[in-house]
């Protein structure tokens, strides 16, 4: 069965072994190929220092009014702050891809990830997007999802069924990128293709709000990436257009495995964190409480080291800007109640021991009586993070 | 000769074992006192979720009118998040000094530092104020250096001396805190003392400013306590009212040197990072850069692992929610130019590692024509700081 970006109709793709990562035999060349130039939208990185792929994709959405034809990507090297070399060089792989698949430049995106300050090798570039377009296959999905990838141990993909009356429609999608992730920045890079039917205009506005509950909600580490990129392409070959409330709440369950399956990966991560808080006065309050936790070094690494230091989701929390009376603290490790009344109850610390040796952890904080309430995923902070990226570039 | 808090005249001060930290023979109680009620002012942690010490310090400094006799301090327990229990303690902790040395419970200060969410062992803690206070020196100031340190791993302490028309005029120190250090907070315990005649208000002013130059420029980890406070005493022994400037600049000269110490301590930290940050239009932006830079982990990182991974101060830069021009970026690490134009140079990476082979690491980055600068300092994240945060409790 296809999965990934090939899952929905209308769609091929591809991932070679270009020769950009310095290990030999990985993939690191994606091409993904609509049969026409189909509705697409996209987010970015909102980094001010962003790559050249990002300044091209925006310039192409707008030239060719929404209309997508092919994304390239290549891993192994992000062509940012790269200068006008690197932005010849996303240009020409725009005008190749064009070339290859039959297209106008202006309807190729281009994405690319990986070391930054270093110039694309481009004649393995070259040879690799030929070789992509020659591999183009309709259960090319599972391939694509590998091309992308850089400190990423699996590829993420993920896909799911809208039933209408009319028939179904199919969503699926991949993603990569374990580390400078962070919200608000549309992190990473993604790309999601349906085959239902939507105007641009229609999709764009779905694509937001849906990256505002997915990947603006997950840290890995609170840097943000200079390449993030969020990107939907509908090709319309189902014939339906879905009601836009039932398509959001498919694209955000396609985009929620996705994120979580970043977590699960991220770099170094041993568990899936999850923090619900709830009480605050409006829920962006409630999501600033969250990511401050989600965020806090001491507190990751306590639950690395299955410590239930409670103590530094309140120092944590009581920092956040957020105000609230510590005093109607309440809080919770899985089902185990830490905090009550903002005081700390007595807990039996192998019940805590055996919560926090699970892979996934509930931290439940409620901070008052207010309706405001908000979920942020995170992962821990591990000696393996700190490994992977003191030597990143070597 | 004496040092730290007893440098200046008309201070005594004791550092004992009262057996609070689990660790056999560790000091873990230190006492300060004047030779009466003195003038004094402090700064505070700005963290919502503070500790009982903090909230009775506030209410002495008030009550008192600002003249201080004496500052009790234990290590081992923070007596954070402790509830009415924990107040009434912090309470009975100044009682208990006050009839000790001979004074108002309101003219003493309490601090306490360690593990959030116990409760002190009142017994230990009661046996070791008459102890701390049977022990006072006018030679303590090594001792008392050593009764405030948590994971410190040595103590800090500096001192320097105003000279004036009139005689000498002596200022010294102490500090504690080596994580949850970040700006903003008024941050960790740092007590100073000196000689000098100053009204409560006229010191007050003068701490302010000095905080914010000094403890309010570095951070280990992003995180912030919730019992930082620091503390001036002006015994007023000289009969000196030394210029407000010049003591200002000798202050300052105390606090940075306590700072750069922290550093260079910090949890697990093998460097110590000076970051300048020039060409912003104002002081506050460039400030900003500074602490975004300071607080990335893949920064960090990379800096431990000895890696000129420059494209990662750019990213940190970019997403620092200042306004600047990519374009005009200039960044050097010691004197090694790595960016010029906003465009990478080609570098020697021999040279880059020796200077990263350093102690030392100087970061300059300059991102425009604005009169705008700052300087941060930082450290960098090792597996040690993981290993340190993952086991704290136990």
């Amino acid at each position: 069965m296809s999965v990934g970006v090939t899952f929905a109709k209308g769609f091929r793709a591809s991932g070679v072994v270009a020769g950009i990562k310095k290990k030999v035999g990985l993939h690191d060349m994606t091409l993904l190929m609509a049969d026409q130039p189909v509705p697409a939208a996209a987010v970015f990185t909102r980094n001010l220092v962003h790559a050249a792929p990002v300044v091209v994709c925006k310039d192409h959405l707008e030239k060719s009014q929404g209309k997508i034809q092919a994304i390239i990507v290549n891993s192994g090297c992000a062509n940012a702050v790269t200068g006008e070399e690197g932005y010849q060089n996303a240009l020409t792989m725009t005008r190749e891809t064009a070339e290859s698949v039959g297209c106008k430049p202006e309807e190729v995106l281009v994405m690319s990830t990986g070391v930054i300050g270093q110039q694309l090798p481009m004649k393995k570039v070259s040879a690799g997007i030929k070789l992509a377009s020659q591999s183009l296959s309709s259960d090319g999905g599972a391939d694509a999802a590998l091309g992308i990838m850089t400190t990423d141990t699996k590829p993420k993909k993920a896909q799911t069924v809208i039933s209408t009356s009319q028939g179904e429609v199919r969503i699926g999608g991949m993603a990569k990128g374990v580390g400078m992730i962070h919200p608000n920045m549309a992190t990473l890079i993604c790309i999601v293709t349906t085959d239902a039917v939507f105007a641009p205009e229609v999709l764009k506005k779905i694509v937001r709000e849906v990256a505002d509950q997915s990947f603006n909600r997950i840290t890995v580490d609170g840097d943000t990436s200079t390449n993030d990129t969020f990107a939907v392409l509908a090709s319309g070959a189902s014939g339906i257009t879905p009601d836009p409330e039932k398509f959001s709440a498919a694209l955000l369950e396609v985009c929620t495995d996705l994120s979580k399956q970043i977590l699960r990966d991220g770099e170094g991560a041993t568990k899936l964190i999850t923090l619900r808080v709830s009480g605050t006065k409006t829920d962006a309050d409630a999501t600033q409480i969250a990511k401050t936790i989600a965020t806090s070094l001491l507190f990751k690494t306590a639950i690395y080291g299955k410590d239930a230091n409670w103590g530094r989701v309140l120092a944590a929390a009581g920092r956040s800007g957020v105000e609230f009376d510590p005093e109607l603290a309440e809080l919770k490790f899985g089902n185990l109640k830490l905090v009550a009344g903002g005081q700390p109850l007595a807990f039996s610390e192998e019940a805590a021991l055996e919560i926090l040796s699970e892979p996934d952890l509930d931290v439940t904080l409620s901070v008052g009586h207010g309706k405001g309430s908000s979920e942020v995923w995170t992962c821990d902070l591990t000696h393996e993070y700190v490994s992977i990226n003191a030597h990143y570039r070597t």
